[in-house]
């Protein structure tokens, strides 16, 4: 929760005046940042690359709830859930801009909290923040993020491109950012049927920060540059291993089989999954804002991506027009459905 | 108000159905555009000019009201606000990027209505609809506009760039705007207080156009491109004149002085305005959303500006640390100040 030492109402400051205070300390980082916040709009030095420019939007109560949400937290995943769009191009993402809805009921400090996370993401992964608009919502709080990024044509990663036989990979472990949400659900509805018990987080570290505080796989991508890598296609995991895998198939025209074993599930996502009567696997397929990367590489890398820890390979491309699979650990076959898996499963 | 001729509830699609029917049949304008709606995000090919970015966000309750604004009207709307600040750069827009927050009290054919006003502005500006994001709100309808162009960098129209003794230039006509907005507001009180009273539009089609359709400055940009004029200082009229002459003399570190006689109002908007007991000029100085070009040039340009109907000549630049001053028709001296004028002239 932001820090409550003094409380200016966002009325008090006025929209130029609030805008002057978010920003009059943005450091840029590029030389292709001409001009940033502070005109009409942005202005950049494109290179000899492509761009890629991809929004997303975070609304209160469909995407975050400050109930349990830190506002620095948000900032932070705001920027970053964008990045990782950037990513799954194959792409650097270099400059964002932020609109902000909020509601005179905020505080100048809650602001800051929230412009404190995003430029922390604009650290971490190098970005300038150019641009933006903020202005008063008469409802919750709104955050639309747009990134734009460079990549060679060469290196571009569509979710198009899979090839028959091409291994099927993901980075990182899957499911972690919804049993986050599920254990924060939980203690919430506790909290508010006693306010006197204290939320139990203890040795749940890992999936609350899955959920609260997600990174893009920047460091997956700059080993793709490193090792001479580049998937055939790319998605990033952003609603489900299942969803994001038919996106790839239906778009590459191809379909897939993968094998429950090789899915990766962190321990403790399968922890707690287990104590609140989830299938775990169900948290992988079906569970969202993961925000690894699912892609495709030919099967003669096979070698170079099994030395890379941060990735799993868990199946392959198969042809057009047979089923999309997934063999389980007790060897049934089932089919993989967007969100459908888990009622298929029962 | 949208056609009701059949209600198809956003929560019948879902979300990539709905994206499916609400894109598919984008027609790409541009060569430059490689990769459109689709994937993880667009790629665009960079062109030997500088990139300009803006963005801007719409909240329904806030800066709109959908009792009586037309939904292909707001769409086209949110479109134009962002293409304005792009011209403001005397940069040329190419692609924009929209995301939607809409609550499932929308029908399909609502959205359907929203798009349609958003092509149309598409076509209108010869811009590329390239990517852009859906998703359910709790609360009001949200609209954030991205828009990308491209201009040459010794034709980029900064804020900062007005010298001493450049003439002040504004586009069209001012106030309409405001006084559209007041009209609407009049009749929908006359509505909720009587539902059988027939709202009285007759004759003010001109001031309700430029509050619900807005146009951007387009023909002006060419213009200056055609008779190689190079503002140098630019800004797009949102908030009012007042307020932006202060944005672009601080930001200029210069002053000015401007003549209410030169202030170019329509005369619908002076009758509505004496109509309803407002001084015509307060709607011209503090009245927002005309989405004209406040610019300035060097004196030496005076005879080619003259003859550009589409502009009026305001005033002159001064030096910094004189008074920023409106001569009135009466003679009298007025300090400009943001919002504050019709207070101060009472």
């Amino acid at each position: 929760m932001p820090k409550k030492q003094s409380i200016t109402p966002v009325s008090d400051f006025g929209e130029f005046k609030l805008i002057k205070y978010l920003t009059e300390n943005i450091k840029l980082k590029h030389k292709t940042t001409i001009k940033g916040v502070g005109d009409d709009a942005a202005v950049i030095e494109p290179s000899d690359k492509k761009i890629v420019v991809t929004t997303d939007m975070l609304l209160e109560g469909v995407h975050f709830d400050l109930t349990y949400v830190p506002l620095k937290h948000l900032g932070y995943k705001a920027v970053v859930v964008n990045l990782s769009d950037v990513y799954a191009m194959n792409a650097i993402p270099k400059h964002i801009t932020v609109s902000l809805g909020v509601s005179s009921k905020f505080s100048v400090e809650a602001l800051k909290d929230l412009y404190d996370g995003i430029y922390l993401a604009c650290d971490v992964y190098n970005v300038d923040l150019i641009g933006g608009d903020t202005c008063s919502s008469l409802t919750g709080l709104s955050i639309s993020v747009t990134a734009i990024g460079e990549v060679d044509f060469e290196k571009l990663a569509y979710r198009s491109g899979a090839k028959v036989n091409d291994l099927i990979c993901v980075t990182g472990d899957l499911g972690g950012a919804y049993m986050g949400l599920q254990l924060l659900e939980r203690e919430k509805m506790v909290f508010n049927s006693d306010p006197n018990m204290k939320p139990k987080f203890d040795g749940y570290d890992y999936i609350l920060q899955r959920q609260l505080k997600p990174e893009a796989r920047k460091d997956v991508i700059e080993l793709f540059e490193k090792n001479k890598i580049i998937p055939t296609s790319m998605i990033d995991i952003s609603d489900g291993l299942s969803s994001e895998l038919l996106h790839l198939c239906n778009q590459s025209d191809v379909s897939c089989k993968i094998y429950e074993e090789k899915v990766p599930i962190n321990y403790v996502t399968r922890k707690l999954a287990e104590e609140l009567n989830v299938e775990p696997l169900v948290t992988a397929l079906n569970g969202g804002e993961d925000y690894e990367l699912l892609f495709t590489v030919p099967i003669e890398l096979h070698d170079k991506i099994a030395e890379l820890h941060q990735v799993s390979i868990i199946g392959h491309i198969s042809a057009k027009g047979e089923e999309n699979l997934i063999i389980t650990k007790g060897g049934t076959t089932l089919p993989i459905m967007a969100q459908g898996w888990a009622a298929f499963g029962e």
